[in-house]
Protein backbone atom coordinates (compact mmCIF):
# COMPACT_ATOMS: atom_id res chain seq x y z
CA UNK A 1 0.00 0.00 0.00
CA UNK A 2 1.18 3.23 -1.13
CA UNK A 3 0.13 6.68 0.37
CA UNK A 4 -0.13 9.41 -2.74
CA UNK A 5 -0.41 13.02 -2.52
CA UNK A 6 -1.82 15.32 -5.28
CA UNK A 7 -2.32 19.34 -5.27
CA UNK A 8 -4.82 19.76 -7.51
CA UNK A 9 -6.74 22.66 -8.98
CA UNK A 10 -10.75 23.13 -9.91
CA UNK A 11 -12.72 25.16 -11.28
CA UNK A 12 -16.16 25.73 -8.64
CA UNK A 13 -18.33 26.91 -10.93
CA UNK A 14 -20.15 23.27 -12.28
CA UNK A 15 -19.52 21.54 -9.44
CA UNK A 16 -22.14 21.25 -5.90
CA UNK A 17 -18.60 22.16 -3.93
CA UNK A 18 -16.27 19.85 -2.74
CA UNK A 19 -17.91 16.70 -0.81
CA UNK A 20 -19.12 13.79 -2.28
CA UNK A 21 -23.04 13.81 -1.92
CA UNK A 22 -25.83 11.61 -3.92
CA UNK A 23 -26.66 12.25 -7.34
CA UNK A 24 -24.50 15.62 -7.58
CA UNK A 25 -21.47 16.63 -9.40
CA UNK A 26 -18.52 17.13 -6.51
CA UNK A 27 -14.94 17.21 -6.93
CA UNK A 28 -14.50 14.32 -4.95
CA UNK A 29 -17.25 12.44 -6.11
CA UNK A 30 -15.44 12.93 -9.80
CA UNK A 31 -11.97 12.07 -8.24
CA UNK A 32 -13.42 8.86 -6.94
CA UNK A 33 -15.22 8.17 -9.93
CA UNK A 34 -11.55 8.07 -11.64
CA UNK A 35 -9.43 6.23 -9.15
CA UNK A 36 -12.23 3.47 -8.92
CA UNK A 37 -12.28 3.12 -12.98
CA UNK A 38 -7.75 2.87 -12.40
CA UNK A 39 -8.84 0.68 -9.72
CA UNK A 40 -10.53 -1.64 -11.54
CA UNK A 41 -13.87 -1.01 -9.77
CA UNK A 42 -12.31 -1.27 -6.68
CA UNK A 43 -13.88 1.40 -4.45
CA UNK A 44 -10.86 4.29 -3.34
CA UNK A 45 -11.82 6.99 -0.58
CA UNK A 46 -9.57 9.84 -0.92
CA UNK A 47 -9.32 12.71 1.75
CA UNK A 48 -8.76 16.26 1.29
CA UNK A 49 -7.21 19.55 3.20
CA UNK A 50 -10.82 20.99 3.57
CA UNK A 51 -13.98 20.97 2.09
CA UNK A 52 -14.68 23.67 -0.14
CA UNK A 53 -18.53 25.02 -1.02
CA UNK A 54 -20.26 25.15 -4.54
CA UNK A 55 -18.78 27.58 -6.47
CA UNK A 56 -15.82 28.18 -4.66
CA UNK A 57 -12.22 27.45 -6.87
CA UNK A 58 -9.18 25.95 -6.12
CA UNK A 59 -5.45 26.84 -7.09
CA UNK A 60 -3.54 24.47 -4.29
CA UNK A 61 -6.32 21.77 -2.97
CA UNK A 62 -4.04 18.48 -1.29
CA UNK A 63 -5.55 15.17 -1.38
CA UNK A 64 -4.17 11.91 -0.58
CA UNK A 65 -4.98 8.22 -1.28
CA UNK A 66 -3.75 4.84 -0.91
CA UNK A 67 -3.20 2.54 -3.44
CA UNK A 68 -1.60 -0.76 -4.02
CA UNK A 69 -0.92 -0.40 -7.69
CA UNK A 70 2.54 0.61 -7.44
CA UNK A 71 1.96 3.54 -10.29
CA UNK A 72 4.60 5.82 -10.42
CA UNK A 73 4.24 9.37 -9.67
CA UNK A 74 4.39 10.65 -13.11
CA UNK A 75 2.47 7.58 -14.29
CA UNK A 76 -0.32 8.93 -11.90
CA UNK A 77 -0.22 12.42 -12.80
CA UNK A 78 -1.37 11.04 -16.73
CA UNK A 79 -3.84 8.74 -15.73
CA UNK A 80 -5.49 10.88 -13.46
CA UNK A 81 -5.96 13.87 -16.03
CA UNK A 82 -6.61 12.06 -19.29
CA UNK A 83 -9.40 10.73 -17.12
CA UNK A 84 -10.69 13.90 -14.71
CA UNK A 85 -13.26 16.61 -16.40
CA UNK A 86 -11.29 19.71 -17.66
CA UNK A 87 -12.36 21.45 -14.61
CA UNK A 88 -10.20 19.18 -12.03
CA UNK A 89 -6.45 19.21 -12.91
CA UNK A 90 -3.98 17.88 -11.00
CA UNK A 91 -1.17 20.07 -11.04
CA UNK A 92 1.56 17.25 -9.15
CA UNK A 93 1.85 13.77 -7.48
CA UNK A 94 3.97 12.95 -4.74
CA UNK A 95 4.20 9.76 -2.99
CA UNK A 96 4.49 10.34 0.99
CA UNK A 97 4.49 8.10 4.35
CA UNK A 98 1.55 7.13 6.37
CA UNK A 99 2.57 9.42 8.68
CA UNK A 100 1.03 12.07 5.75
CA UNK A 101 -2.63 13.09 6.22
CA UNK A 102 -3.97 15.34 3.91
CA UNK A 103 -6.26 16.94 6.49
CA UNK A 104 -4.86 16.25 9.43
CA UNK A 105 -0.72 17.28 8.96
CA UNK A 106 -1.96 21.08 7.59
CA UNK A 107 -0.02 23.29 9.07
CA UNK A 108 -1.06 26.74 7.22
CA UNK A 109 -3.87 27.40 4.09
CA UNK A 110 -3.82 30.61 2.28
CA UNK A 111 -7.21 31.74 0.93
CA UNK A 112 -7.53 34.36 -2.03
CA UNK A 113 -10.67 36.73 -2.36
CA UNK A 114 -11.16 38.80 -5.96
CA UNK A 115 -13.55 41.73 -5.64
CA UNK A 116 -14.06 43.23 -9.16
CA UNK A 117 -14.81 47.21 -8.24
CA UNK A 118 -15.70 48.94 -11.26
CA UNK A 119 -19.12 50.30 -12.73
CA UNK A 120 -19.54 47.58 -15.30
CA UNK A 121 -19.06 43.92 -14.47
CA UNK A 122 -16.08 42.08 -16.94
CA UNK A 123 -17.86 38.57 -18.48
CA UNK A 124 -14.58 37.03 -17.89
CA UNK A 125 -14.38 37.10 -14.20
CA UNK A 126 -17.77 36.64 -13.58
CA UNK A 127 -17.28 33.11 -12.04
CA UNK A 128 -14.23 34.06 -10.05
CA UNK A 129 -14.77 37.45 -8.76
CA UNK A 130 -17.10 39.04 -6.71
CA UNK A 131 -18.23 42.68 -8.63
CA UNK A 132 -18.79 45.34 -6.52
CA UNK A 133 -19.50 48.61 -8.04
CA UNK A 134 -19.33 51.27 -4.96
CA UNK A 135 -16.95 53.60 -4.18
CA UNK A 136 -14.33 51.85 -0.98
CA UNK A 137 -11.33 53.43 0.85
CA UNK A 138 -8.23 51.00 0.84
CA UNK A 139 -6.58 52.15 3.75
CA UNK A 140 -9.65 51.73 6.09
CA UNK A 141 -9.56 48.12 4.52
CA UNK A 142 -5.74 48.33 5.45
CA UNK A 143 -6.07 49.41 8.55
CA UNK A 144 -8.50 47.06 9.48
CA UNK A 145 -6.67 43.66 8.60
CA UNK A 146 -3.81 44.51 11.31
CA UNK A 147 -7.28 43.86 13.71
CA UNK A 148 -7.97 40.61 12.00
CA UNK A 149 -4.37 39.25 12.50
CA UNK A 150 -3.19 37.24 15.32
CA UNK A 151 -4.86 34.88 17.16
CA UNK A 152 -8.60 35.68 18.41
CA UNK A 153 -11.76 33.56 19.04
CA UNK A 154 -13.48 33.90 15.46
CA UNK A 155 -16.90 33.04 16.22
CA UNK A 156 -18.58 36.18 15.24
CA UNK A 157 -16.74 35.39 11.81
CA UNK A 158 -18.26 31.69 11.03
CA UNK A 159 -21.43 30.02 10.03
CA UNK A 160 -23.66 28.97 12.80
CA UNK A 161 -23.53 25.99 10.82
CA UNK A 162 -20.21 25.52 11.88
CA UNK A 163 -19.82 22.00 12.80
CA UNK A 164 -16.43 22.31 14.18
CA UNK A 165 -16.46 20.96 18.17
CA UNK A 166 -14.22 22.69 20.58
CA UNK A 167 -12.41 25.79 20.09
CA UNK A 168 -12.83 28.57 17.81
CA UNK A 169 -9.54 30.10 18.09
CA UNK A 170 -7.42 30.49 14.87
CA UNK A 171 -4.55 31.96 14.21
CA UNK A 172 -4.43 34.23 10.92
CA UNK A 173 -0.44 34.58 10.11
CA UNK A 174 -1.39 36.99 7.05
CA UNK A 175 -4.48 39.60 6.06
CA UNK A 176 -3.72 41.84 3.32
CA UNK A 177 -5.16 43.35 0.66
CA UNK A 178 -3.76 44.95 -2.61
CA UNK A 179 -5.51 47.04 -5.23
CA UNK A 180 -4.68 46.71 -9.46
CA UNK A 181 -6.74 48.70 -11.66
CA UNK A 182 -10.52 47.57 -10.53
CA UNK A 183 -9.34 44.07 -9.31
CA UNK A 184 -9.11 43.76 -5.35
CA UNK A 185 -7.58 40.92 -4.29
CA UNK A 186 -7.83 40.20 -0.18
CA UNK A 187 -4.91 37.56 0.88
CA UNK A 188 -5.26 35.48 4.16
CA UNK A 189 -3.35 33.09 5.97
CA UNK A 190 -3.84 30.98 8.92
CA UNK A 191 -3.49 28.00 11.16
CA UNK A 192 -6.87 27.30 9.62
CA UNK A 193 -10.46 28.57 8.66
CA UNK A 194 -13.96 27.96 10.51
CA UNK A 195 -16.71 27.52 8.44
CA UNK A 196 -17.29 30.54 5.76
CA UNK A 197 -14.93 32.71 8.00
CA UNK A 198 -13.22 34.21 4.94
CA UNK A 199 -16.04 35.48 2.74
CA UNK A 200 -17.23 36.77 6.58
CA UNK A 201 -14.27 38.20 7.33
CA UNK A 202 -14.52 40.00 3.20
CA UNK A 203 -18.10 41.18 3.28
CA UNK A 204 -17.03 42.84 7.19
CA UNK A 205 -14.37 44.31 5.50
CA UNK A 206 -16.41 45.99 2.97
CA UNK A 207 -18.95 46.93 5.22
CA UNK A 208 -15.39 49.35 6.55
CA UNK A 209 -14.44 50.53 3.06
CA UNK A 210 -17.80 51.77 2.39
CA UNK A 211 -17.68 53.76 5.69
CA UNK A 212 -20.70 51.64 6.84
CA UNK A 213 -17.83 50.39 9.99
CA UNK A 214 -14.59 51.80 11.31
CA UNK A 215 -11.44 49.66 11.28
CA UNK A 216 -11.13 49.53 14.67
CA UNK A 217 -14.94 47.74 15.04
CA UNK A 218 -13.11 44.30 14.51
CA UNK A 219 -11.80 43.97 17.76
CA UNK A 220 -15.30 44.50 19.51
CA UNK A 221 -16.85 41.72 17.07
CA UNK A 222 -14.26 39.27 17.83
CA UNK A 223 -14.62 39.98 21.61
CA UNK A 224 -18.44 39.55 21.23
CA UNK A 225 -18.49 36.18 19.38
CA UNK A 226 -21.55 36.63 17.98
CA UNK A 227 -22.36 35.84 14.61
CA UNK A 228 -25.41 38.17 14.36
CA UNK A 229 -23.30 40.99 14.92
CA UNK A 230 -22.36 40.45 11.20
CA UNK A 231 -24.03 40.72 7.97
CA UNK A 232 -24.55 38.30 4.76
CA UNK A 233 -21.67 36.12 3.77
CA UNK A 234 -20.25 37.32 0.54
CA UNK A 235 -20.58 35.15 -2.80
CA UNK A 236 -18.81 32.08 -2.83
CA UNK A 237 -17.10 32.73 -6.28
CA UNK A 238 -14.58 35.02 -5.79
CA UNK A 239 -13.05 32.57 -2.90
CA UNK A 240 -9.97 30.26 -4.17
CA UNK A 241 -8.30 28.07 -2.07
CA UNK A 242 -4.55 28.99 -3.27
CA UNK A 243 -2.04 26.76 -0.96
CA UNK A 244 -2.15 24.49 1.94
CA UNK A 245 1.15 24.30 4.03
CA UNK A 246 2.30 20.75 5.65
CA UNK A 247 4.33 19.72 8.57
CA UNK A 248 8.48 19.01 7.07
CA UNK A 249 8.52 14.99 6.99
CA UNK A 250 11.21 13.42 8.25
CA UNK B 1 -34.92 57.52 -35.41
CA UNK B 2 -31.13 57.27 -34.04
CA UNK B 3 -28.37 55.97 -34.61
CA UNK B 4 -26.47 54.10 -31.49
CA UNK B 5 -23.40 52.09 -31.36
CA UNK B 6 -22.51 49.99 -28.43
CA UNK B 7 -19.03 48.49 -27.51
CA UNK B 8 -19.72 45.04 -25.79
CA UNK B 9 -17.58 41.90 -24.95
CA UNK B 10 -18.63 38.22 -24.46
CA UNK B 11 -17.44 35.11 -23.43
CA UNK B 12 -17.52 32.60 -26.70
CA UNK B 13 -17.97 29.37 -24.82
CA UNK B 14 -21.70 29.02 -24.23
CA UNK B 15 -22.36 30.58 -28.00
CA UNK B 16 -23.40 29.18 -31.64
CA UNK B 17 -20.95 31.72 -32.40
CA UNK B 18 -22.19 35.60 -32.86
CA UNK B 19 -24.35 35.72 -35.94
CA UNK B 20 -28.40 34.63 -35.19
CA UNK B 21 -29.50 31.02 -35.94
CA UNK B 22 -32.84 29.35 -35.51
CA UNK B 23 -32.88 27.49 -32.20
CA UNK B 24 -29.75 28.09 -31.35
CA UNK B 25 -28.16 30.50 -28.63
CA UNK B 26 -26.09 32.96 -30.19
CA UNK B 27 -24.67 36.59 -29.32
CA UNK B 28 -26.96 38.58 -31.86
CA UNK B 29 -29.83 36.31 -30.82
CA UNK B 30 -29.44 37.45 -27.25
CA UNK B 31 -28.86 40.90 -28.25
CA UNK B 32 -32.11 41.51 -30.89
CA UNK B 33 -34.16 39.52 -27.95
CA UNK B 34 -33.41 42.48 -25.37
CA UNK B 35 -33.97 44.69 -28.06
CA UNK B 36 -37.05 43.26 -28.62
CA UNK B 37 -38.73 43.60 -25.23
CA UNK B 38 -37.22 46.96 -24.88
CA UNK B 39 -39.11 48.73 -28.09
CA UNK B 40 -42.51 46.24 -26.72
CA UNK B 41 -42.44 42.99 -29.24
CA UNK B 42 -40.75 45.84 -32.37
CA UNK B 43 -38.22 43.57 -33.63
CA UNK B 44 -35.35 45.36 -34.37
CA UNK B 45 -31.85 44.11 -36.27
CA UNK B 46 -28.37 44.96 -35.21
CA UNK B 47 -24.99 45.17 -37.37
CA UNK B 48 -21.39 44.00 -36.18
CA UNK B 49 -18.09 44.68 -37.32
CA UNK B 50 -18.11 41.02 -38.12
CA UNK B 51 -18.75 37.65 -36.90
CA UNK B 52 -17.18 36.11 -34.58
CA UNK B 53 -17.11 31.67 -34.63
CA UNK B 54 -18.57 29.53 -31.82
CA UNK B 55 -16.26 29.35 -28.96
CA UNK B 56 -14.62 33.34 -30.06
CA UNK B 57 -14.63 35.66 -27.31
CA UNK B 58 -15.15 39.67 -27.75
CA UNK B 59 -13.41 42.26 -25.88
CA UNK B 60 -14.22 44.53 -28.19
CA UNK B 61 -17.01 43.46 -30.42
CA UNK B 62 -18.73 46.75 -31.83
CA UNK B 63 -22.71 46.58 -32.96
CA UNK B 64 -24.79 49.26 -33.79
CA UNK B 65 -28.91 49.50 -34.54
CA UNK B 66 -31.42 52.13 -35.06
CA UNK B 67 -33.92 52.90 -32.45
CA UNK B 68 -36.89 55.82 -32.29
CA UNK B 69 -37.13 55.24 -28.16
CA UNK B 70 -35.38 58.67 -27.32
CA UNK B 71 -33.43 57.22 -24.46
CA UNK B 72 -30.11 58.34 -23.33
CA UNK B 73 -26.59 56.44 -23.61
CA UNK B 74 -26.50 56.09 -20.09
CA UNK B 75 -29.87 54.71 -19.77
CA UNK B 76 -29.27 51.96 -22.97
CA UNK B 77 -26.49 50.62 -20.98
CA UNK B 78 -28.18 50.45 -18.19
CA UNK B 79 -31.29 48.87 -19.85
CA UNK B 80 -29.54 46.14 -22.23
CA UNK B 81 -26.91 45.11 -19.24
CA UNK B 82 -29.77 44.97 -16.88
CA UNK B 83 -32.01 42.39 -19.43
CA UNK B 84 -28.78 40.47 -21.05
CA UNK B 85 -27.54 37.23 -20.27
CA UNK B 86 -24.13 37.34 -18.00
CA UNK B 87 -22.16 36.34 -20.62
CA UNK B 88 -22.48 39.24 -22.53
CA UNK B 89 -21.84 43.09 -21.29
CA UNK B 90 -22.19 46.08 -22.95
CA UNK B 91 -19.20 48.54 -21.93
CA UNK B 92 -19.93 51.30 -23.76
CA UNK B 93 -22.86 53.24 -25.47
CA UNK B 94 -23.17 56.06 -27.96
CA UNK B 95 -24.87 57.77 -30.29
CA UNK B 96 -23.79 58.03 -33.77
CA UNK B 97 -25.31 59.38 -37.23
CA UNK B 98 -26.50 57.55 -39.52
CA UNK B 99 -22.99 58.23 -41.86
CA UNK B 100 -21.51 55.48 -38.80
CA UNK B 101 -21.73 51.47 -39.88
CA UNK B 102 -20.46 49.16 -37.54
CA UNK B 103 -19.32 47.22 -40.44
CA UNK B 104 -18.33 49.09 -43.32
CA UNK B 105 -16.69 52.15 -41.05
CA UNK B 106 -14.75 49.91 -40.17
CA UNK B 107 -10.71 51.28 -40.85
CA UNK B 108 -8.73 48.14 -38.00
CA UNK B 109 -9.57 45.23 -36.03
CA UNK B 110 -7.09 43.68 -33.59
CA UNK B 111 -6.97 40.32 -32.28
CA UNK B 112 -5.22 38.26 -29.67
CA UNK B 113 -5.05 34.85 -29.22
CA UNK B 114 -3.93 32.87 -26.36
CA UNK B 115 -1.44 29.98 -26.19
CA UNK B 116 -0.55 27.85 -22.96
CA UNK B 117 2.99 26.68 -23.09
CA UNK B 118 3.51 24.61 -20.31
CA UNK B 119 2.71 20.48 -19.70
CA UNK B 120 -0.80 20.48 -17.83
CA UNK B 121 -3.31 22.24 -18.53
CA UNK B 122 -4.89 25.08 -16.46
CA UNK B 123 -8.27 24.56 -15.83
CA UNK B 124 -8.96 28.47 -15.51
CA UNK B 125 -8.30 28.99 -19.13
CA UNK B 126 -9.35 26.14 -20.89
CA UNK B 127 -11.73 28.29 -22.41
CA UNK B 128 -9.77 30.97 -22.90
CA UNK B 129 -6.56 29.97 -24.07
CA UNK B 130 -5.17 26.97 -26.62
CA UNK B 131 -2.80 24.56 -24.08
CA UNK B 132 0.45 23.60 -26.16
CA UNK B 133 2.15 21.41 -24.36
CA UNK B 134 5.42 20.80 -26.67
CA UNK B 135 8.32 23.43 -27.11
CA UNK B 136 8.62 26.47 -29.12
CA UNK B 137 11.47 28.87 -30.75
CA UNK B 138 10.12 31.88 -29.86
CA UNK B 139 12.63 33.41 -32.11
CA UNK B 140 11.50 31.63 -35.00
CA UNK B 141 8.02 32.77 -34.05
CA UNK B 142 8.75 36.56 -34.05
CA UNK B 143 10.96 36.38 -37.49
CA UNK B 144 7.68 34.98 -38.94
CA UNK B 145 5.68 37.75 -37.80
CA UNK B 146 7.95 39.76 -40.03
CA UNK B 147 6.95 38.19 -43.03
CA UNK B 148 3.33 37.92 -42.22
CA UNK B 149 3.11 41.99 -41.83
CA UNK B 150 2.16 44.02 -44.57
CA UNK B 151 -0.29 43.80 -47.62
CA UNK B 152 -0.71 40.59 -48.97
CA UNK B 153 -2.91 38.16 -50.86
CA UNK B 154 -4.27 35.75 -47.87
CA UNK B 155 -5.77 33.35 -49.94
CA UNK B 156 -3.74 30.48 -48.66
CA UNK B 157 -4.20 31.74 -45.09
CA UNK B 158 -8.13 31.69 -45.03
CA UNK B 159 -11.10 28.96 -44.95
CA UNK B 160 -11.91 27.50 -48.30
CA UNK B 161 -15.59 27.89 -46.99
CA UNK B 162 -14.99 32.32 -46.81
CA UNK B 163 -17.68 34.04 -48.47
CA UNK B 164 -15.78 36.89 -49.59
CA UNK B 165 -16.26 38.13 -53.35
CA UNK B 166 -13.16 39.65 -55.33
CA UNK B 167 -9.89 40.63 -53.70
CA UNK B 168 -8.32 38.50 -50.91
CA UNK B 169 -5.92 41.17 -50.08
CA UNK B 170 -5.57 42.37 -46.57
CA UNK B 171 -2.89 44.77 -45.01
CA UNK B 172 -1.76 43.29 -41.65
CA UNK B 173 -0.15 46.44 -39.49
CA UNK B 174 1.03 44.34 -36.80
CA UNK B 175 1.88 40.38 -36.61
CA UNK B 176 3.37 40.37 -33.11
CA UNK B 177 3.82 37.67 -30.33
CA UNK B 178 4.75 38.24 -26.42
CA UNK B 179 5.68 35.46 -23.53
CA UNK B 180 5.18 36.15 -20.13
CA UNK B 181 6.04 33.05 -17.85
CA UNK B 182 3.86 30.23 -19.94
CA UNK B 183 1.08 32.62 -21.57
CA UNK B 184 1.77 33.22 -25.22
CA UNK B 185 -0.19 36.04 -26.52
CA UNK B 186 -0.21 36.62 -30.24
CA UNK B 187 -1.65 40.20 -31.39
CA UNK B 188 -2.68 41.20 -34.87
CA UNK B 189 -3.96 44.11 -36.35
CA UNK B 190 -5.43 44.50 -39.74
CA UNK B 191 -7.24 46.43 -42.09
CA UNK B 192 -9.44 43.16 -42.10
CA UNK B 193 -9.33 39.69 -41.66
CA UNK B 194 -11.07 36.65 -43.74
CA UNK B 195 -12.47 33.74 -41.98
CA UNK B 196 -10.26 31.78 -40.21
CA UNK B 197 -7.47 33.84 -40.93
CA UNK B 198 -6.30 34.57 -37.32
CA UNK B 199 -6.00 30.81 -36.56
CA UNK B 200 -4.53 29.93 -39.82
CA UNK B 201 -1.94 32.01 -39.25
CA UNK B 202 -1.76 30.99 -36.14
CA UNK B 203 -1.60 27.32 -36.61
CA UNK B 204 1.47 28.16 -38.96
CA UNK B 205 3.80 30.29 -36.69
CA UNK B 206 3.40 27.02 -33.95
CA UNK B 207 4.87 24.90 -36.79
CA UNK B 208 7.41 27.16 -37.71
CA UNK B 209 8.04 27.41 -33.19
CA UNK B 210 8.30 23.81 -33.40
CA UNK B 211 10.68 23.65 -36.53
CA UNK B 212 8.50 21.84 -38.80
CA UNK B 213 9.11 24.97 -40.89
CA UNK B 214 11.02 27.95 -41.46
CA UNK B 215 9.89 31.49 -40.82
CA UNK B 216 10.77 32.74 -44.55
CA UNK B 217 8.48 30.09 -45.46
CA UNK B 218 5.55 32.27 -44.97
CA UNK B 219 6.67 34.41 -47.90
CA UNK B 220 6.55 31.49 -50.27
CA UNK B 221 2.88 30.38 -48.75
CA UNK B 222 1.74 33.98 -49.25
CA UNK B 223 3.02 34.25 -53.05
CA UNK B 224 1.00 30.44 -53.87
CA UNK B 225 -2.61 31.17 -52.81
CA UNK B 226 -3.73 27.86 -51.37
CA UNK B 227 -5.19 26.84 -48.73
CA UNK B 228 -4.00 23.20 -48.68
CA UNK B 229 -0.70 23.92 -47.88
CA UNK B 230 -0.94 24.90 -44.78
CA UNK B 231 -2.21 22.75 -41.53
CA UNK B 232 -5.46 22.72 -40.03
CA UNK B 233 -6.94 25.76 -38.30
CA UNK B 234 -6.37 25.79 -34.78
CA UNK B 235 -9.45 25.86 -32.11
CA UNK B 236 -11.72 28.52 -31.96
CA UNK B 237 -11.73 29.13 -27.71
CA UNK B 238 -7.77 31.34 -28.06
CA UNK B 239 -9.11 33.77 -30.48
CA UNK B 240 -10.38 37.24 -28.84
CA UNK B 241 -11.76 39.68 -30.80
CA UNK B 242 -10.02 43.14 -29.06
CA UNK B 243 -10.70 45.96 -30.52
CA UNK B 244 -12.51 47.55 -33.95
CA UNK B 245 -11.13 51.28 -34.75
CA UNK B 246 -13.73 53.45 -37.22
CA UNK B 247 -13.05 56.30 -39.56
CA UNK B 248 -13.19 59.69 -37.19
CA UNK B 249 -16.68 60.83 -37.61
CA UNK B 250 -17.25 64.55 -38.59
Amino acid sequence: MERVKCTLQYDGTLFHGFQRQPNKRTVQGELEKVLKVIHKGQSISIAASGRTDAGVHARGQVIHFDSDLGIPERGWLHALNTQLPDDIRVRSVEKVTEAFHARYSVIEKEYHYFVLNCQEADVFKRHYSYHFPYELNMEKIEEACRYLEGTHDFTTFSSTKSTVKGSKVRTIYEASVKKEASEIEFIFRGSGFLYNMVRIMVSVLLDIGQGRRQPEDIQYLLERNDRKLVGKTIDAHGLHLWNVIYKEME
